[in-house]
């Protein structure tokens, strides 16, 4: 069995929300969970950073400073222990490096940003289109029985591709819009759903 | 980019020719890379162990006391560290688990051994058949880069699959075979291949 994590909410916190309380720029905080559509939520992102030139390396530094969620990394180890794990998320390397790190190193399927010469995010990069979604398919096609956790709207795909989808920690909004998976509400929870699905 | 990295001979040593060695039975010394029909090796190997009554947990005893290859935690961490790496092998969860975690965990694509009342390893299951070079298929199919590296005969199709194939310490005759895949002998080298890869 493969299990498929998100990660910012389920492993690690919202990166974006820390890089808005750090800059103190209050319309950094809108994610994924405000606003479904991740093309206009990058589009409107990358505007603001320009506008307040904050550089690429900028938010490097804020995410070095952060912490996995308390309790992840354990969590994650033990699910190493019985499975295999891989990280699907909307991020990109260029930020969930120095997690990955904190993490041990997870294998993270993610996305791409193109930096321009002055370090300024000029652009980004999709792997693919619907990348959660499309990575728990073709972990099928390898012949896997693949279970996905999420919090959020960018997971719900992903989750309903899989054999079995488990919401963690989700916002009321999505519990009741999406009634057919389980909610958890810490690790050991989780970790639970995951082992009952194999 | 994805690395894709075989696992006997590349990372820990070959765990058929340890148990051999442990067991004191010749006859399970051959390999892939004697026998590049891996279900006539597998169906002969469940065969021997039959003959000489030794059980699943008979092998794993042998293979907890055995240590990945000199360097290649150390190699493995720094490849992370820089790329997303996942390991296909024609090997089983059931052999490999303690192995990986000496290894940190890395996110392993193998096979699974069907256990009987006794404890004899009654058959085995491949994932899908061309497990590796599936794999590396499928995860080109999500928008990666994948670079592959192996020692035998049963990596050959994987690393023609990849977009860059890589062969470390091969024997002579898969060197003479194949060769359009550049040849590495230590960990240094391999790093550096797949560092040219990008």
């Amino acid at each position: 069995m493969i299990c498929c994590l998100d990660l910012e909410g389920v492993l690690i916190p919202e990166i974006w929300i820390n890089v808005a309380k750090k800059t103190k720029i209050k319309a950094l905080e809108i994610t994924t969970r405000d606003e479904p559509d991740y093309d206009k939520l990058m589009r409107y992102r990358l505007e603001i950073l320009k506008k307040h030139g904050i550089k690429l390396q900028h938010i490097q530094n804020v995410i070095k400073k952060m912490q996995p969620l308390p309790g992840a990394k354990l969590f994650l180890r033990g699910l190493q222990k019985k499975y295999q794990v891989i990280i699907l998320s909307d991020t990109y390397y260029e930020f969930a490096g120095s997690m990955m790190e904190k993490l041990g190193f997870p294998t993270l399927f993610c996305n791409w940003l193109e930096v321009d010469d002055k370090g300024f995010i000029a652009n980004y990069h999709l792997r693919q289109k619907n990348g959660k979604k499309q990575a728990v398919r073709g972990l099928k096609g390898l012949g896997f029985r693949v279970v996905a956790a999420g919090d959020s709207y960018n997971d719900i795909s992903m989750l309903q591709a899989a054999d079995r989808g488990i919401l963690f920690r989700p916002p009321p909004k999505i519990m009741r819009e999406f009634p057919q998976f389980p909610v958890t509400h810490n690790y050991q929870q989780l970790f639970a759903a995951f082992h009952k699905s194999v």
